[in-house]
């Protein structure tokens, strides 16, 4: 039986490698993405692109009909946490409703044997690290708002409807095809655009934050071949890698693998979840794959030398700024209320 | 100063009881609603009445630009925990998006000095009664979670924006003005309907299920007053009737006091909450008003002399199921999917 698979954000960062390891393993896979973060170049060769967004019902439907797909990995996001406050209609459409639209899709047309859900760490909020599954999320962004909601939304759906599903909270993940023009999100390609450009890296605050970085590899495949594995049915994971890092400390990192001087200028704290690292152990037992396999200079190295090949690019401004109140005045300075 | 406040859902049934409460305490009074559940008859003399719906982001702008309300009365919902499963995309578009318009407005017009938000027991899942407010909610259907969403909306945006806030949680209200018409939600007005119109009251399961009823004055006078009351300012409150009764108990008291034979139809149990109530004490301590003070003879009553004049009401359907799989039969007989 050919297995179909529907990937959305499918042009994205993660979706793309997720759709990649898709095609590899012999799916039928179809990529449904806007291009509102993402770019056709990055949908792996074999797969179906469909330009188009998750929030709208009509399409979705269509394609639901068209492929009844096996497999739902739903990756379609824009995962700005720190933005999320200030395109908070957006925030919601894009998250919730989109989501909600795949998930009435999925129950109708009975064929979906697992929704895959790409949820955030931003659902634990400022909980002590190491964040863990068993935690009830309290996230403290309307990004993290929005993804918690999903995930009780799959919770619901699967006691209602009987739709199985399996959710993913990766955390600060890097590596080729990120968009490094994106000035909102992604702090390791803001540094290497940065640098790119020859201008300074710029820190939030005395960069003394701590995160996780992840590899893509330790993200993407994980998710890609977890349909394959019973036992994570039903499921929440943590996943990415397991090292905390300053934000100081990357900066130094993503200079020496781009051969360029270390400069940094420090700009007001922002409201930011001080230390967040998650434990991985769960990942680990169930899905039996090595996560944070990839260490932080080798896979900043990979993706660096990807950058230099892409050159500087110009920065974008989000145009559906909805409040800009109290925004970090480096993106109010260039945002402007729609 | 003129006092001016947004009653939103301001022609239903417990907004409308708000707005009434809040022109007789001097604010001049601006009613929003859509009329998909209400009637603008319901809107009380002295209001300003805008047929309109909190999704339309423009309308709402203008308003607040028009009238710079001093304070925000937040009722607009379409409040059916149990259809909700079956309407995902319209309850979050209306219960999560429309709040997020009126957030936004609050933030940017800059003059909102309290928004009031009108939750719901639903937050609260399958809890363990009575639920108390320091519980963390883990609800249990789409309009729970999407109203437990708004809830920490309404924190995260006090915190990056200072905007104040209050939040209720009433349940199982009832009274004068509640639209007896809607066949899918509000147990008392379906029981009385299906009475006026010499039919049997329909009951999911045995009806040994509880709720603890909740007379219109007891929810809708403290929500209007809160906003005179600073230790109210960023806290939840669960509101309404203390003492739990099972439906079968309900259905007799509702003939009782209908002057009617008591005839009952149990249908298949639905997914639902088995026992529902909560505790008060905090909204006695902090609002210092009785709580739960009509009993229920007393309110129901009161209720049914107002629904004998109204007379029997054509039960409305639903016109927008978007998913129709395990639907309770008896909604499904007359519903169609969109």
């Amino acid at each position: 039986m050919t297995i179909t698979s529907l990937v959305t954000g499918g042009a994205g960062f993660i979706g793309s490698h997720v759709a990649a390891e898709l095609v590899r393993a012999g799916h039928r896979v179809v990529v449904l993405d806007d291009l509102s973060g993402g770019d056709a170049a990055n949908v792996p060769d074999g797969a179906h692109f469909v330009a188009g967004s998750v929030c709208d019902a009509g399409l979705v439907d269509s394609l639901f009909a068209q492929w009844r797909f096996t497999y739902v990995f739903h990756l379609a996001a824009y995962a700005a946490e720190g933005l999320s406050h200030f395109i908070k209609r957006y925030n919601y459409t894009n998250n919730v409703i989109g989501s909600v639209n795949l998930i009435n899709a999925s129950v109708n047309t009975g064929t979906v044997r697992c929704f895959v859900f790409t949820s955030s760490i931003a659902v634990y909020g400022d909980a002590e690290p190491p964040m863990s599954e068993d935690l009830t999320p309290l996230p403290i962004d309307s990004y993290g708002i929005a993804k918690y909601a999903v995930e009780q939304e799959l919770k619901v759906s699967h006691e209602i409807f009987g739709l199985p599903y399996i959710v993913f909270r990766p955390h600060n993940v890097y590596g080729e095809r990120q968009n490094i023009g994106d000035r909102y999100r992604n702090v390791i390609g803001i540094f290497m655009n940065q640098i790119l450009r020859g201008e300074s890296c710029t820190i939030f605050g005395d960069g003394e934050q701590t995160r996780a970085f992840s590899y893509i590899d330790d993200v993407a495949l994980p998710i890609a071949r977890s349909v394959d594995n019973p036992r994570a049915y039903g499921q929440t994971f943590n996943i990415g890698g397991d090292t905390p890092y300053t934000v100081n400390e990357l900066a130094t990192t993503v200079a020496a693998a781009m051969d360029a001087p270390l400069r940094v200028e420090h700009l007001p704290a922002r409201h930011e979840v001080v230390h967040a690292y998650s434990s991985h152990e769960k990942a680990r037992d169930v899905l039996g794959v090595g996560t944070g396999s990839v260490p932080l200079a080798e896979g900043i190295a990979r993706m660096a030398a990807w950058a230099r090949k892409q050159g500087p690019q110009e920065p974008s401004v989000f145009d559906g700024i909805e409040v800009d109140k109290n925004m970090p005045p480096s993106w109010r300075a260039v945002s402007r209320i729609r």
